[in-house]
């Protein structure tokens, strides 16, 4: 780790003292998240479990249908959300083809051997976040003056997009994603417009297209080791401003917590957020089965709610909320309705925050309504509810450890 | 390979040269199938996946919530069809509690490095063919000494379940399980008793209890390389009987078929097939993507099928096979409806058939009925059907590739 990092004497503000700027610094010119990407064994399965568990539409594929005989990679959309699922196939079907190791893949950064590595180490979860920049290229190249890590270098795809990435934290990579000489594009459905050449648009024959209501991905968090240096890692490449800080002691309870920080682009539609566990938690009680089940608050968490939330929700919203177990928290501008899944996969290390924004309406210069970015905050108060629950079940485990191992 | 077997001339007789006999020639005591277990990277998922769309339940686990450290695996269940879905955890929680590489495993067979290495060759699809077999022990010295390649001898579970292990074909395994002590299991709902211990009951409060009517496992088939050698060694160690055989003449097109054989215990209820590629198509033909999609017969199909089966089927049940696929053959004693799904992972290598056996009906001596073993044969007319469809989408496959890489 960075010598200077350490020595720096890094300190958050906190929730209360942190005043929120815009200070439109970014380094390149950022437009929105494109997608996540998920590197699996089998993505065909991971992809239609999401699919049924999250109510999506499956939207491309590119895989040995479509010609790649490198991975299988498929997409499912809600909104504007995009999560990719992608898997290798075995590398003798391009071997026997006499095809290089990436010939006919559609993301030309997949590497059979990394991916491989990856889910030996992580399980199933997110390698990539996908942002849409103007020009990948740049992105690419400033990043890099700028201290980002490299991992690709700009691909050119079908002469009108450019894919590269940087590492961003531990083995999940920032992918900048650019299209050019799309002018003609608005009479073309082909993926290869609106998401990536080698990708073949599914959709209305494929029997499950369901829609659960989910629009957009809000933010995104991962969990480091140390926040401060990583954090000024993608601050220095990005330009990316602090939208928004939470202390182990506003968001912890006597137990457990954590720091975060969210970062955002000038316009505030990406949020990166990065979290570290509180220092004063040993190792032990930072163990790999941290979230596993998020049940339902205690009953006396609806009775509160009508004195915190009475004037937004009625009482028949309070009923609704807590039959589905959803929390409720607000800031100063907004309402935030939150629920969390368990864990989506074997290991406790990705979970989905469900979230929907209430309040804090403006108007544009053309006199369009829309919402603040970040209405009702992060749910700084409903993670105390969520450690609460994590901390009982960490007892449980607990005990089931000290009954011994489960065969003789 | 063996010298004899290639010199062997071994031939099949063919569907219509083939008598039936059942010269109850088992070397040990076989009860029937036990499970059936998937290596996956994400099992959650994968069952998940399963459980939604084949209709099952999900009715035990063993992973962190229950003490294994090793390995998450979860058991669905419809009817007495058992899956069993198992991915490795990460070693480093085990290495944190200086347990070693099996000490919570439930599976005490389960390997890291061998799970890795099988999910990398062959994507998901199984890894263990269980069968319950009167003693476990003895299953495995009498296979052994017949010549069976040992993968795990005999593990003694909670003093009541001896598991152990003998390679069937390819990497799978064929697992025998047995209960012993198990006297006083009638009052104890625990998977130790009827299943494995270490496993926890899941069920009645998991949100998804589907059931769709699948009944129990009739057979299990394996793609060989060389049908003879793969059936003289599992006859030679298990003492199973040929129950039925299938030449590419039988079931081939002009461009496709295979040779198949069915082996059978001394009661029939376990019926271990194999097949083999035509070995007159060349090995491009044979390429990695068969069996990609299996659409629905033609409809003069079913034109024809009111002469084949009108006897048994009435034109309503008929118009019902039409509207969903399903396809009809019969042998010399009942009928069998048939399905085949496309392959269930992103690689063409594993697929489920979904079969209900009509007539057949038999009194036994307590004046009980029930239906003869294999009732309706094994759809050796459907598979025609089948290798049709495959073909015509090999030739889609074909345009693919000569249209060239799907990136530039």
């Amino acid at each position: 780790m960075d010598e200077e990092h350490q020595s720096s004497g890094f300190k958050l503000l906190g929730f209360s003292k942190f005043v929120r700027t815009t200070p439109m610094s970014d380094l390149f010119k950022v437009k929105g998240f494109h997608h996540v990407e998920f590197w699996c064994t089998d993505a065909t399965n991971v992809a239609c479990r999401f699919l049924l568990g999250l109510g999506t539409q499956m939207v491309a594929k590119s895989d040995l249908s479509t010609g790649n005989m490198i991975h299988a990679s498929y997409l499912i959309s809600s909104g504007h959300l995009n999560f990719l699922f992608t898997a290798p196939y075995s590398p003798s079907i391009a071997q026997a083809e006499n095809l290089s190791p990436t010939a006919t893949a559609s993301i030309p950064t997949f590497d059979h051997a990394a991916c491989r590595a990856f889910s030996s180490s992580h399980g199933l979860t997110v390698r990539a976040i996908a942002i849409e920049v103007q020009d990948a290229e740049i992105a690419f190249s400033t990043s890099v003056a700028h201290g980002a890590k490299p991992s690709s270098p700009p691909n050119f795809l079908d002469n009108r997009v450019v894919l590269a990435e940087v590492h961003l934290y531990g083995d999940v990579i920032l992918r900048f994603i650019s299209y050019k000489n799309c002018d003609d594009c608005s009479h073309d459905d082909g993926p290869g417009c609106w998401f990536l050449p080698g990708f073949e648009k599914m959709g209305e024959g494929f029997s499950y297209s369901l829609d659960y209501g989910i629009r957009r991905l809000d933010h995104a968090v991962g969990h480091v080791p140390e926040l401060h240096p990583a954090l000024s890692y993608v601050k220095a490449f990005t330009g990316f401003h602090e939208f928004a800080e939470f202390t182990a002691e506003n968001v912890g309870t006597s137990e457990s917590g954590l720091n975060s920080v969210v970062l955002a682009n000038n316009d505030e539609m990406v949020l990166l957020a990065m979290s570290e566990p509180n220092p004063e938690r040993n190792e032990e009680e930072n163990g790999n089965w941290r979230f596993r089940v998020i049940p339902s608050p205690p009953p006396t968490y609806y009775k509160n709610l009508k004195k915190r939330a009475g004037d937004v929700l009625s009482d028949e919203q309070i009923k609704e909320c807590e039959e589905l177990g959803i929390l409720v928290d607000r800031d100063d501008q907004g309402t935030l309705l939150q629920i969390f899944s368990k864990p989506v996969g074997d290991r406790p290390t990705f979970f989905l925050e469900i979230i929907q924004r209430v309040g804090c309406m403006l108007k544009d210069e053309q006199g369009k309504l829309y919402q603040k970015v970040g209405c009702g905050g992060f749910g700084k108060g409903n993670f105390s509810e969520l450690f609460k629950s994590v901390e009982e079940y960490e007892k449980t485990l607990e005990s089931k450890r000290i009954a011994g191992p489960a065969t003789v």
